[in-house]
């Protein structure tokens, strides 16, 4: 039998809840990533949470006491705030535990006291959920873009800010009414300032440069400034100079010094951060080797920012388990340890299509095809039929519904024996891309 | 003194140029992440490339003689290609040499030996830059969203391509003289066939797959159709229909096996991966916890593979380096050698600006306006005025040309002493976000 990974998890709310599902869920994958099981042992809280399942696991009303568990080799801290949360921290770091958070606020005001104390214990500090929630944008900026000078961060990093611009940009609604729906639909506070006035933005732009520039976190240097005085004007104005409003945060290297600033941002409509919608999160980051890349993905919530802190969880999970050549396994599962899912063949595959087909221009013909696609079970979503030249072939062009492969097969194979239809049928997939 | 990790480079074309120009331009920052410098030891090449220099390092005509040398640590293979490829990693693997590489197709076709007889040896194997150039995706994928159950993937990972679609969407462009003035650009090969037909994404799918599923590389079973036959007509019909056409890989776990598939595909026009154009690439990925995300970058070039590649060798330099609790340093960098670079005032930041003013409607109030920016050396790149009902106040909307945050607040308080322009003044900062 290997011996479990233990984890105690301080905080039962939204991101709690959520880290207690995914690590419940994907048990069996996570355990082969890891290469032993991840178990949590014990939770800290001060009321159950009907959105997770917590039978059989150890609880206490007091946080301390996971802190101070010898059954726990990792604390996951998701209370927020920054007093208590400091000072659960360090006692755990005190008694050896490794740390995973998501706490920004904690992180960027007192990481610095949090790093010291862990490196003279000896134990990992992992903080990935703390900024831009499931987007795994500090492993990116820390580990994927480490050969690189940074020159510049900008990055939405406030979902609750992103969605009142882009309602106050696409539907001309006005800042305070929007604000108010937020509110009521839970993206934010209420008490919005720390969204509105950037000083969440701030928290994460903190974390953010000081990785990427190698400089202390230093949080009170940040300059900030909300949305709250942007009126559907502004909005109008920068579309007409063909640029978006945007809440970013900036880090920039400019030679002199580090500019930290958060404030509404002009960027041209076509770059791809102006194109990042809603309480969607996105950053983008100009290295001197890489150049221009960026990250998207959900910002908040409880399964997000759980994605984060489970992969935080792994990651000390794996330093634990394996020898250090091995850490991550070479394809991120161990060896022993890979599935035995087939492979389909395409004939399995089931997409909507794009049919262009040239026909002869005489009465049936498309009859015909819808009869054969019937047949099928192919149903039509759309079609465009063009004019064509006297005596030219004419050019038929459907959508479909979803179809297994094998069925178009078959049915473009019969449509092609008509005789009315010119054997060169392009056909194209479909995705939506949507979950 | 501190002993450096000893890098081999097997091969000196574009991307080995660039890597030996990373890691000697970024030398002193690699080394504070690492926690030691990275020293380029011995280079196995055919020939010298005048793209780097190579002063005072050891150079063998033999590439063999780099991967059996006692002075390299890692070998860093980039000599592209299989069969001698292969039997290069297979004998520094004998030799005790972790390895990097950024061969997609040796990853794709051999990984499953590669991988085995590294594991028996105990060295890493590190291979990011051979998916999506100098994106982190391997490591976004395997350690970022480890927590996930990776739903579906689908990706832009043939520039290209990409480029060749893009020019016939943009300016309706054949494919036949977009191809020959790619080739001509030196973007695609003078043989297209690996990215025309889609080897190349096959090859990189096969990666993606692996690590994302738990399923050994399977290069064989992928589905491959390539750009050649779409017709800028079938663009035109997409667009119609609300669509863009990308060629994209895609792998998807069903439930039943998992799809493997590369094909140009219909994608609805306001998903984010339809406004990556020209030769960008970039991966979306679904995982049941953190839902969609979406990475973006330089998916080949000289210097942004070099990024991948480099960042690779910091990966194992620092397992070689460091204990496993703090292989990466909490805040990237070791914390001995944080930079002592300043941050900025916000007044010494310099930025264009958007300007929203209120002015009476009465000559001259303009000018004076325009004669206070001026003073102030801040130059006007566009304005708009709008009309204004009778005694009401006129709307002024500019947009300036680069100017400090500090000569901006002079000139304003100074507009706002005119008593023409009412006091609360609107600015927003501009960021075109460009290299």
């Amino acid at each position: 039998v290997v011996e479990p990974v233990k984890v105690g998890i301080a905080g039962l709310g939204t991101v709690g809840s959520g880290t207690v599902n995914v690590l419940q869920r994907n048990k069996q994958e996570i355990a082969s990533r890891v290469g032993r099981p991840i178990e949590i042992t014990h939770i800290g809280a001060r009321r159950d949470n009907p959105a997770c399942n917590i039978d059989g696991i150890k609880v206490s009303r007091d946080i301390f006491a996971v802190a101070e568990d010898p059954d726990v080799d990792i604390l996951v801290e998701l209370i927020g705030g920054t007093d208590t949360a400091r000072e659960l921290l360090l006692t755990a770091i005190k008694h050896g535990k490794h740390i995973v958070t998501a706490n920004k606020a904690l992180i960027a005001e007192h990481g610095n006291e949090i790093f010291t104390a862990a490196h003279d214990r000896g134990v990992d500090v992992a903080f990935e959920g703390s900024v831009a929630g499931g987007i795994p944008i500090l492993k990116s900026l820390g580990e994927g873009l480490a050969a690189n000078h940074i020159q510049w961060i900008a990055g939405i990093i406030n979902g609750t800010g992103n969605y009142i611009l882009t309602e106050m940009q696409e539907h001309g609604r006005d800042f305070d009414e929007v604000l108010k729906e937020a509110q009521a639909l839970g993206y934010a506070e209420a008490d919005p300032t720390f969204d509105v006035e950037g000083v969440d933005a701030a928290h994460k732009l903190t974390i953010l440069a000081s990785i990427a520039f190698g400089i202390p976190l230093q949080f009170s240097k940040v300059y900030m400034e909300g949305i709250a005085r942007l009126t559907t004007e502004d909005v109008k104005n920068a579309d007409s100079f063909g640029y978006r409003i945007k809440h970013l945060g900036i880090a920039r290297d400019t030679g002199e010094g580090i500019e930290l600033r958060v404030h509404p941002t002009l960027i041209p409509k076509e770059v791809l951060l102006a194109s990042v919608n809603g309480v969607m999160n996105a950053v983008m980051i100009e290295g001197d080797a890489v150049g221009p890349t960026l990250y998207y993905g959900a910002g908040a919530g409880s399964d997000p920012t759980a994605s984060a802190v489970v992969a935080d969880i792994i990651e000390v999970g794996r330093a634990l388990t394996a020898e250090h050549d091995e850490r991550v396994p070479y394809l991120g599962f161990h060896a022993d340890q890979m599935a035995e899912t087939p492979v389909l063949d395409i004939e399995d595959v089931t997409t909507s299509f794009y049919i262009r087909m040239s026909v002869q221009d005489k009465a049936g013909v498309l009859a015909d095809i819808t009869r054969i696609l019937t047949e099928f079970n192919i149903s039509i979503e759309a079609m465009i039929q063009r004019e064509a030249e006297e005596n030219e072939p004419v050019s038929i062009v459907l959508m479909t519904h979803k179809v297994s492969e094998r069925a178009m097969n078959q049915a473009l194979a019969k449509i092609a024996e008509l005789g009315t239809v010119e054997k060169d049928i392009m056909r194209i997939r479909v995705e939506q891309l949507d979950a």
